[in-house]
């Protein structure tokens, strides 16, 4: 499952708002193509946009047109601008972009055409390590999940989230691949049904077992006691464990707390901005009222009716039992953890 | 706005699974039509399932084809058990139907066209007294809601729900009435969307101001402080206090009281069963994987995935600040109070 194809300057990405009853390609040829598929969300998926951005920043920078090379820098600055401006939570998509900006600016006393083949190789290292944080993630996760573990999971933070095998869905996959009999619930995720069509659709595909219910039906089930654990993925997390993610979150967590479950968020470093004291202090993005207003093209309200909708949400620190990183499984308390975790030179947002 | 309309031995109910997109009124002539219409939520809400099943027992009695009274008798009672076997959860049908029950067998002593004209009348009666109770259940939680409230409401407790002005939107009505400037915020209740379709169209042609949200918003909109009360309805409850609504309403009782929000439920004396000692005893109805798989006809899912779709679930009593009723706001504790509801000789479950 490859939601993201970096094909000698061409990005292919899995159409997301297409699945599951289409897969359909589209390839992206300019920069401009990318940041239209991050915004309309036919990439999604916090580590999925920060690979697709920084592809997108190697297209920006092999299409511009500059008589020199302080004139390339400054159109590579737009290009980098309009990539991070198609949507403001996710942190991985500025930490992507800055990371690719970062890595032409060390090396600006060469040729463009030199530098535009460093930041291929930056992208596809990006896409790479990607991968490479979810099994990790996946690894520690594991050690978490017990056998027969009926998990309850939000949204789709899998391979379709990422560049592959996922983060929530890593744990799953690897849970799944050493044996355990694992049982999943997938949330249906209103209003954009990323449960419904992208979850179910990918833990079908890998033969692990999964059950449909729609988002207000978790605190049933997690009251009746059919779930073991919740695991979500996060699109932002803030220097004291604070974290944003695909609206429901909190709910979860709450309930979660509720009826005595644990609570687990997995992401890797690229997710976690340590520059934010608190989850106050991450951007919630409010999409169109349309996206609650129509499901395949249908209305299913009134026309006219005022809409709220907020994609996502904030969990508090306290109602999380663990973040599970591609370094390691951090917990409270969070603050100090998450600044040791950064502190050994590895790469993060601060 | 009346979704029961008793014309002359026929039953006009308006068909709310057709609504908002469609204003279409079904015209039951026969008892088995009515059975139907409540399985298939043409008619939906625990009182209105009530006065529907009653105006069934009606059409009932004057079709059957009965050599004698004991038989007649015997073929009502297969009504009865028809009407009753529609739905389990709320417990007005039952009500309602052994109320007409009862009734003929109060009057055995007359001839079968005095019975038919008797039943009829209960019926009718039935009918007016909920309409006559939601005014009641509006006049004592408007004392409940404050100038300028926002209220949260789920699924649709509305003139929808009832036999007119109805139970949780019965009191946002006397509230917009007494001229408080109130704010509601609409669950959309999936899968059937009874707070997108039915609630957001009542609230809309009453000019009351609604906002629309998904059922996974409700945490973050009581988290921003954008909430002051939550109100909804109720299928049956226990003689403890327990609750069983629609889908979601237990997450959102856990919700509010994380938040520190009033949790009112509104509901008629009927809803109450006071046979039944606590929430773990009363049926929940599971309805069939379509209604979570298909949203207005369209596939939202991969083909054969596995769902659980549970109708309603139960919130326990520690969780709900108050149950607003026809004769009252009861307060726990439950089991005392709403025991002396019934003791003064008014009509229940019991």
């Amino acid at each position: 499952m490859k939601p993201i194809v970096w094909d000698k300057g061409c990005l292919r990405l899995l159409d997301q708002t297409k699945l599951p009853l289409e897969e359909k390609i589209i390839e992206c040829r300019d920069y401009q193509s990318v940041a239209d598929a991050i915004r309309e969300m036919r990439v999604r998926g916090a580590p999925a946009i920060g690979a697709a951005a920084a592809y997108g920043m190697v297209i920006g920078a092999r299409g511009i047109d500059a008589g020199d090379k302080k004139q390339w820098f400054k159109e590579l600055e737009k290009v980098a601008e309009t990539l991070k401006n198609t949507r403001p939570t996710a942190v991985n998509l500025t930490w992507a972009v800055d990371r690719m900006l970062k890595k032409a600016e060390e090396n600006k006393h060469l040729g463009i055409r030199e530098l535009q083949d460093i930041l291929e190789n930056e992208a596809v290292k990006i896409a790479r390590e990607d991968v490479e944080s979810n099994y990790a993630i996946g690894r520690f996760g594991n050690t978490l999940v017990p056998e027969r573990a009926r998990i309850l999971t939000h949204c789709n933070a899998g391979a379709l989230a990422t560049v592959g095998y996922g983060t929530a869905l890593g744990i799953v996959r690897a849970a799944h691949a050493s044996g355990k009999d694992i049982h999943v619930f997938a949330g249906e995720t209103r209003p954009f049904l990323q449960g419904a069509r992208l979850t179910v659709w990918e833990l079908m595909k890998e033969g692990i077992e999964v059950t449909l219910i729609t988002d207000n039906m978790a605190g049933y089930v997690m009251a009746k006691g059919m779930v073991d654990l919740v695991i979500v993925g996060a699109d932002r997390i803030a220097s004291n464990g604070d974290v944003a993610n695909k609206i429901g979150t909190y709910s979860l967590a709450v309930l979660a707390k509720e009826n005595n479950i644990p609570f687990y968020v997995a992401a890797p470093l690229s997710t976690i901005d340590m520059s934010l004291s608190s989850g106050e202090e991450i951007p919630i993005e409010e999409r169109a009222p349309d996206e609650v207003l129509y499901i395949q093209g249908r209305a299913i309200a009134p026309e006219g009716v005022k809409v709220f909708n907020p994609a996502f949400d904030i969990t508090p620190n306290s109602l999380i039992t663990a973040i599970i990183t591609d370094k390691g499984v951090i917990k409270e308390p969070y603050d100090k953890n998450l600044k040791a975790l950064f502190s050994d030179g590895t790469r993060g947002n601060n």
